[in-house]
């Protein structure tokens, strides 16, 4: 970012900070990130895939992660360590301007209820809004605009990026990432139907959000009817997610763009939901249950593995003439039946 | 919420005013709302689903709300109606923090057009923006940073949550619920193309909401090509919900959850359409049509009753072969068709 | 709209606009544009589909868009030219209220960085936030309640409706149409698993969309881990459309509502992606492919064409039998062919 100096370390405190074997000189700096093949003098770069070996003998970076097997064929200073993809993650927060920023206190312009209690070293930016009895704990960052409703409350550590709404009682726990355009604590979709008309049912529970979460660009996470919707620690939801009210989400799953969870399913931990994944109601999935993308799951899973639903894509044309007979096929497994039930009698 | 002293209510109130047979104490007080097994002295609770019959004897709750073939089983002082459901649908307003507070008025950092016109007894948080011609009917809560485009109208009653945008030129309803993170009436996605780029066509129309229409968080409500995009009376739409330009929606249905549907398309009255569900353009459902989650429609619908698409889903070494041979659909039929003519002319 | 005086043209002045044969009076004036049914004295109106032929005897426009092959049956005064439908488009930001607006200046409480470029004629609207290091460009309007973050740019022309939201590190090209509740630039799903959690891989990308470029609704592009997330010229992007990091989108491709595009992905020009199409990971889509609605493609297309993938909708009942059938197939398949080799044996 060309408004802030940019950070730069040496190879010894990085190699320290992952626990790597440094074959070179520790004192070398760098002062940024890239893959082998875009890598600048003054870059880190990683080898974390196979398929990319062929581009560590000629990268320009000062120095690579790598895997104690490919050392000797790195042609820069190098750390060594069994998984680099994991110290690549590691070590790219160092590399984040916004990691690096010092708090920048409380703005003028935000509205902020005498009754809420502020923590230390708390950033709370332009036109945010806090209401009352809400509670933010040491070290958090709220983004410009973002909207904390009364009583919420946010673990150490948690940062709100720009224009994030929080509803009232929602309780946020430590180290929470909550990206822009992201609702939590909206009303459940609840509603009783008089014959006539839906009446609405007033959503009286919260959302509560255990370590570590991190809630991707303009998703939603609803409040529970009666009790909470509850997220685990450890949880990743990417963006365009809908979490409906009551659901259980287990620690350390992975939820990615676009899924979609109806009211009172209950994730396990550990899962993984592919992009545009669909759950339906009231379900349970086990722990480790894998979903994979587009599928849409409407009966619980009580093992552990990976399941899907879907056609597969192909040409238009040809599409056309099997979706033709997806209509049929009850009636070709009939017709099947028959023909075997014929043949036997023959 | 901490923040605020909590509803409380006597059971004669409550009774009167859902027409339910109180039998106990009719000056009994409840000051919340739980489910049979989560309910605590001074708790109302109730039995709507015969499933949870079985933790009605022990229940902890002040009162609860059952139908009279249960009376006689429940421990503690009852209002006997025959949709108990909706009895808790309608009270539960009454506990909903939100519907209690006294109106705030005009917060000061709100930029409100000296043209808008603004009724009795409107609260607009902090840092909205209102723009000139905005009409805003009495009652009205504007959550905190949400924005309010030229000319348009709310009617009474109504409530935006925080952070909700209305372009210009759009029309609610009375008693509308918006949730956070909606905008209605942004551009529908209108282009018509040169033979080599498309050229933006503006979208002229607006949006208009009839009474007692509800939009979920994040969702998006697109303004018409020249008329209007309509939505219908008493419509609840859930969350990440997305509305084309001029799609007409009629009274009373129900979207749930990420609902996509595309231009101009109709929905009847009284429809269904579950989470994920896309419609394609230019179609029309008649009332009374439900589609089934995830389904995909892209024919129109003339007879009401339930549709659906997808394969269902397995395990995904199950769902590989099944997927592999749905490429084979075609060849298949044709295959069974030769060898029952094959076995005729046997 | 009623806060401003409508634009009104004269004949004259449309049919040079845009190159069209005028046969009427060039001194008439029109002040809207409205469909042939709709439209009223005042009104431009337009044929553009033969569907629509029977209208035009009866409009009660004062003037049509037509291909001079209908000039005899139109009643009115008529601009002729080959394409109407693209005269339509391009006439349709001369009635557009917000194109008309004369530029409003800097609003007092919009917080602007000193170290903020800001061009002439911007208008940044109330309650905005733009930081350190950001060049706006001349003549761009940036809407009430917009966050724009550290460092990012933005080209001539460009328009942010409310309440959207730019990270830092994002460049924007001229002309750029990006409506409320879109986030780009917030951090990509990018995770390494470390047996137990997950470890937050920093993204230190950023996303570059090029001229004319235009986003939806509440849509979401993400900012690359190591390189940018690319959206090419004239591309244009509906509502509630998800886009991962590293993406990348060739010129003038267009994606429909609710699309979803994995990360690393590369979509070639041309290319149309119907609503809900969800396309996997380090893909790559050649120029001139077309995805009909809601299509999963897992692997690359490489050539131009349509393509497709789902079952097609129909009666709940009906997809019940047909669906459980689905499971089968593999089954289905192999005892075919085992009736086919016994058929040839006998």
């Amino acid at each position: 970012m060309k408004s802030a100096a940019p950070a730069s370390y040496t190879l010894g405190e990085l190699a320290e900070r992952i626990e790597a074997r440094l074959v070179g000189d520790p004192d070398l700096r760098v002062s940024g990130l890239a893959t082998l093949t875009d890598a600048a003098p003054g870059d880190l770069a990683f080898l974390a895939n196979r398929a990319y070996l062929k581009y560590l003998a000629d990268t320009r970076a000062s120095a690579v992660l790598v895997h104690p097997a490919h050392g000797e064929t790195c042609p820069c200073p190098r750390l060594e360590l069994d998984n680099p993809y994991l110290g690549y993650a590691k070590l790219s927060r160092l590399f984040d301007p916004l990691t690096n920023r010092d708090p920048q206190g409380v703005h003028p312009s935000a509205v902020v209820s005498p009754d809420a209690v502020i923590g230390a070293r708390v950033e709370i930016g332009a036109h945010c809004v806090i209401e009352a009895g809400v509670e933010i704990a040491d070290d958090c960052v709220i983004g410009a605009g973002s909207f904390i409703g009364a009583d919420t409350t946010l673990g150490q550590g948690s940062r709100l990026h720009a224009n994030v709404t929080l509803y009232h009682g929602v309780s946020v726990g430590q180290r929470a990432i909550l990206h822009s355009g992201c609702v939590i604590g909206g009303d459940g979709f609840g509603f009783a139907h008089d014959g006539a008309h839906w009446e609405k049912i007033a959503q009286l529970g919260g959302v509560c959000l255990g370590d570590d979460v991190e809630v991707g660009s303009c998703s939603s996470i609803d409040r529970g009817a009666l009790g909470d919707t509850l997220i685990g620690n450890g949880v990743k939801i990417d963006s365009q997610v809908q979490i409906a009210h009551n659901v259980q989400i287990g620690d350390h799953s992975a939820l990615a763009g676009c899924v979609g969870i109806a009211g009172s399913t209950k994730v396990g931990r550990h899962c993984l939901l592919g992009g545009g994944v669909g759950l339906s109601g009231h379900l349970t999935l086990a722990d480790g249950v894998q979903v994979t993308g587009m599928s849409l799951v409407t009966n619980s899973i009580l093992e552990p593995g990976v399941y899907s639903s879907g056609t597969g894509s192909m040409s238009n044309s040809q599409w056309r003439k099997n979706a033709v007979r997806f209509k049929q096929l009850d009636e070709i497994a009939k017709r099947l039946t028959r023909l075997e039930r014929g043949r036997r009698d023959a």
